[in-house]
């Protein structure tokens, strides 16, 4: 039993593996965006009905594919260890709730949308591109804190001040921090302020200041990134360039080494 | 006295420096900010009266917490040296003051609203984000002057031409200033360059170089900024990288020693 | 017949090489260019007589050209692996379509508008700025997928929720990705928001999220295009620096070679 | 004579160098500034005669300036040499005109206005930016005119096919160049979309690969610019950095002469 069982992984590791299967792997997953995008058609009957087909095939394609892809694994531990497979396991399963209530429906369109996304966790590059980006996360942890603090502060701010002249536009903190994310923008931020200046003449202060804050905070969140991008890039170049090379402080230790050749030779 | 005043000193440190009190000031601070949130909705009477409650208690909390701080300092004198240290006195003094006339309400909400700021003197990282804030700004204070002097210029210009098309927007050279930061933005810029365009129509021409000039010293002073930031970097990894390693000029040194140790060489 | 040939061919490459011949074309392509701004205002009869002659004439030129190009080659099989050669000889061959039919006529002037490319291929430094930009494409392949992932993912999700809500704006997936594109741009997006809130209050969280993802996707590619060209530069330069100086593993080799000499100078 | 004169041009220099008479000049550039700004306002009476007889002394002071400063120069020819000069000069000598006719007077002003401008010929860090500006100016020459191409080759392509669809933003091809600026800043750009897309419903290529094009020369112009700005930077830092310190090929010359000590030594 063991040792059949070892063959099928075996078997499916190089099926996994293999150029065709992954390729067909993409070609379906971009079938199945074409049939999310044709849904939003106003179709005919047969297409519906191809839709119905494609997408029970669909859905049973995946679920082989993660089986496929669960067996192959040598270490059944470590294939729940990757954030991707429990992913693409999550998108396999809820897809599998059958759905027949109309009101749900819309719900189960929408979790089909998510299998487009099993798009970046086939294609290794995105995977990568994702893996960079939430690494960077953390180092941006601070800059968006503090510009929350920001946004919080004003927001604060003009709902106390300006909830009496527009309440759909400050009338609580929430909608104050939308409206902040608006001027943000820079989104007819104008109309806001003349309103509020009628009441309050000097309240172009509070626009101005919060733009300069935010646009500030901003850059620095930017830069930050290009920063330690650049470093990283930096450190890599520096490594491959000095492979091969002595250090200086190689070099110092053989002219030492001479030295103590030199006075060997005196001696004697 | 003197002996006791120093243990009550010591054991305040000990607390300050304390990771469960640090954290405790943190999460007060946050109750302050969602209190603060709280207030800019409609509520009801028993939550009016918690909100009150918990007033008294986070400005006495913090009348204490600067207390402890203040004593556990070896030396007053540098306690408010620090401006982070000022601040948090002023923002506990102020909202010490009894506000009962309803009149000032609006000012005693928004004074506490400055709590929050107290985010950023406790949290070290952001402190440090802010201090590296401030550090640029004197490098861009040239650039600043000079977009100064182009709006000045320009909302004075404007001011003379377009006064008479539309008060509102060119009415001085204040509310000027203020329009032109408007077409910075690009709000709506267009609609205020077809109405001087059907007086003035070749005023396409103002609003075009005004555009360019400002787009131009605004990416001056980014760039500004981005290459102040990677020097900073660049020369801290130089100075990290060769901390152990000899420079070139060690190595001269080491090599000049041996042609010496030769010379003697050969003279025996 | 074969020496005349080259005959030509030597006199043809000696005027195609020839700084004023150069310069003669530049004018002629600025004059196409100039013809073609007038013709978008009402001319009189005789203006539009003096076009016809000079739509004539630079066709003609623009064909006497291209053919003393392609004389001047020595190996006519590379002359069309250029992509600028074909580019030329294919917006010459179309000019020459006679059209006298008034609807192919807007077609015609459309032809004749890519005349003011050909400056492109004729400017050196313009063709260089292109090749580069071109070179950089690949590269932002795969940020540039991500970001329509994204694009195609939310235009799904808008056309489902949204569809009932607005169908000018969300009415099929191509639509919903112009839309998502204009909410990228800021372009009137809170309008667009504030419709859908109205029956789903929550889906600001739809338009802060699909703003985020993008301006991150995009930051991150202006990001990797930053670093690809400064990359470039730094190994230009580093190469140009240390082109005549030895490295440190020519001295650590000379130190070796040193050390052979003393202990054979021991040993004697 | 000549004498005196020389005694007088070192007198004169060195009130030009002093500090306070430095300081004094900018005063009355910012007084100068301050009464254009109070000009805007609607003034009284006896402000308007304060700013008449104002306006006749900062004229005078700023002749008296100009000359005292020319005769300072010991070399009255490179004196029009440097372009601040000349730019000071024509302030002053227009602003000497006298003008009465009240249609004039807006021009006079206009001419005023340009005095502020003379902070920046008069502070040296102002002066030394602006320069480095102007520097970098040629280098963004060709992307510049290629920006200058696509603007033209969309607009005139917008003018045919647009123009009797809207004429007010279509009619010419400058008029359509204006529009697609307003294009480039998003402003309100999806009108022009939407109106143009209902006669032409695949007009929003012709936006969307604009856009792009734009965005990615201009991308590629700030690039320029950083990447030049940053390569300054880093030759400075290195020409600082090894200014005292040997080279690598000074070190391999020491080895080699070592080399021949050694040699010479075992001869011996």
């Amino acid at each position: 039993m063991k040792l059949s069982s070892t063959k099928l992984q075996t078997q499916f590791q190089t099926l996994k593996d293999n150029r065709i299967f992954e390729f067909f792997v993409i070609f379906i997953i971009i079938i199945s965006a074409l049939e999310i995008g044709a849904k939003t058609y106003a179709l005919s009957e047969n297409a519906l009905r191809v839709t119905q087909f494609l997408d029970i095939f669909i859905t049973l394609f995946f679920l082989v594919e993660i089986v496929i892809r669960f067996v192959a694994e040598s270490d059944k531990k470590t294939f729940f260890k990757s954030g991707w497979n429990v992913f693409d396991t999550l998108v396999v399963l809820i897809s599998l709730i059958p759905i027949n209530d109309s009101e749900m429906a819309l719900l189960a369109r929408l979790v089909r949308v998510f299998r487009v996304l099993r798009m970046i966790s086939v294609v290794p590059e995105l995977r990568i591109l994702i893996n960079s980006l939430l690494k960077a996360m953390p180092q941006l942890g601070y800059v968006m804190l503090l510009m929350f603090i920001i946004f919080y502060i004003y927001a604060a701010v003009g709902s106390f001040l300006f909830q009496a002249i527009n309440p759909v536009l400050w009338g609580n903190i929430a909608i104050s921090m939308l409206t902040l994310f608006r001027v943000m923008t820079f989104e007819d931020w104008t109309d806001i302020q003349y309103e509020t200046m009628e009441v309050y003449p000097l309240s172009w202060i509070y626009y101005l200041t919060f733009i300069f804050l935010t646009a500030f905070a901003f850059l620095n969140m930017v830069i930050g990134i290009v920063v330690n991008v650049m470093e990283d890039e930096h450190a890599k170049a520096r490594a491959l360039e000095h492979k091969d090379e002595p250090t200086l402080a190689d070099l110092n230790a053989e002219i030492k080494e001479l030295k103590t050749m030199i006075r060997a030779l005196k001696e004697s």
